[in-house]
């Protein structure tokens, strides 16, 4: 058994390096740790009048996915010193309650990374955390992950710069063990012990 | 002649409190302001192998509007602690500079505003106010409009509480001459003197 | 034993509303919970010559309650729509390093409260929690405490409205669990076992 | 005759790089400007029952000097991803309004430079803009001055990196430009037509 990770990209293009960021740490998680990549290319404007009609089939699979999963990973890009509007329209959908009393985000453990212009995507990432609180997320604070001039360090789709590698699994490594924190019941769901698998904080 | 000022509503929904806000601000605008509103309903999911391809009519005819306009209103909905995705995905496409030196955005006078929740929308400003500032958008200070628990001052679309209409004139007021402030060129074209014309800050 | 909370009140003021909120803390604590308020008024103005020549009394004696707390509760007023200088310029000095790997001020469970203006103290909320995620502390998102046009709520000295009281009580509970999940080992401390205490979060 | 700026550093240190920015800012300002620096030492910590006794002298000082200026720099440090408390802390003594109807900052058209850390300080620069608003202050947008890793670029207290010295130049001439803008009565007090000066934005 494994703890399992959404990974949500916050850019649509082909060639996303952040997208790319995703597949890399589907490459470099622990052992213990799977990652899905969600896809926000069928999410719909949100509209509260769509909505009172019925949620979109695209978007009550991405709750779905959401709601599976232990823990959530945001990688995004920097549009306009925010994160894009297609991420935070995914948000917007993801947050509504429904008939349910909390939404599938609620409480949910989750980490920020980014590839981004000149500054790493760091305006983005305050605004992703503030946005996050609304919905209780726990988003960890460290470590963090911000690539600058991120184009270099990618090749095939893929981040191949050693160091970054060995930061982007940190941070994986980081983010499982923050999500035992909240949810002690999912380390009897490991094979082996948190402190047995090599990773370190 | 007039300044002319483009009215852009952060919410879809048909019966927005965003949207009525527009519409009475057509109502109680000085005399040599126009107010036209935007309708971002068509524009796509941003994403740039779209853009690739040739930006989408709708994003045209949205950019086209922005360059015509002296000045920008955002009256927006405060969605997860920020600007909602739709709005923020419409100022994404907005802020692409395409073949031109510099975007539909750059430097315009605005002003926001927002009717939403209990605090009437006071972090969605923030977060707007930085957004906007990375297309060098001159956004007035004062006075602010934030309309906390807005649906008992709306009626039939309209705003209809008095000491909040009068509010959102002088808000008006203030953009036209803010706008004056960059282009004095503008003022030219007015029939009427400001100074002459009995509204003030 | 107890889990023992340092308060710090971002006002200097006697009749500080955001001290008396402390105060008032101390006396609807779960009762495995002890708060001391801290005193900033020594603290000098932060300067890397001063800290150079050693660290002045009041800075050492605030840090050394710092690191003696297992949890932090900063309650705040709201100044030009952030925090007041006084209460960043002491998190300035706790911040410091020192001789030591790491500041006194890293990875402490905390929570905010405020009493403040017509907001509540929002936006102070929003910066505090900005600059307390540079130390990696652990901020409480929920249940949040904003106490907006305050004077009405207090009386001599201490917060008297019941539902307000019962709030704090309510967060005050919620730290010391959040302060537990960082801590399993501060559990054993506790005479009774977390979950009988009656106090829900 | 000049436009008159006042400069305030956020850091008393005495070896402070933004204290040499501002030094530099004094001999690379175009003709038409003077700037006169701001000494933060001797400003106490604020508190409500020290203002009620009378404003400290060093205080009046301060705004004055403020007052007497058409414009302001701020030149700052990032201390846990925020401005000084030191220089916060002067922003308050400064924002009150005292017997006046508005305070000494109300309106004063300024900008914000930073030599910080490894990400130029842009953090506490978002913070400062905001803090800033509330006083109604016309900040700057751009050009933006960010100076990351700045030790290297400094010697004898001086920004000597030619680059840079060139990039302060510019964002002093669009201050004063700026200052113009708000102030058009400013413009005769000029020896020279702003337009004949030889600098540009």
């Amino acid at each position: 058994m494994t703890i399992h990770i959404l990974g949500i990209s916050g850019s649509l293009r082909r060639n996303s390096t952040n997208r790319a960021l995703l597949r890399t740490a589907q490459a470099v998680a622990p052992p213990d740790v799977t990652i899905e990549i969600a896809d926000l290319h069928d999410i719909p404007l949100f509209n509260v009048d769509v909505e009172a009609e019925g949620m979109p089939e695209a978007v009550l699979a991405f709750r779905d996915r959401i709601r599976a999963a232990d823990a959530l990973i945001f990688a995004t890009p920097e549009y306009n010193w925010s994160i894009p509007g297609v991420l935070k329209n995914a948000i917007d959908w993801a947050s509504r309650k429904g008939l349910d009393p909390s939404s599938p985000l609620d409480g949910k453990p989750a980490a920020i990374m980014s590839a981004a212009g000149m500054s790493g995507g760091m305006r983005a990432q305050m605004h992703l955390r503030e946005i996050l609180q609304h919905n209780d997320l726990r988003v960890l604070n460290r470590p963090s992950l911000m690539i600058a001039r991120a184009a270099q360090y990618f090749e095939d789709g893929r981040l191949v710069d050693p160091n970054l590698r060995a930061r982007l699994a940190r941070q994986l490594a980081a983010l499982r063990d923050w999500a035992l924190q909240f949810h002690p019941e999912l380390a009897q769901r490991l094979e082996t012990a948190v402190s047995a698998n090599g990773y370190d904080r």
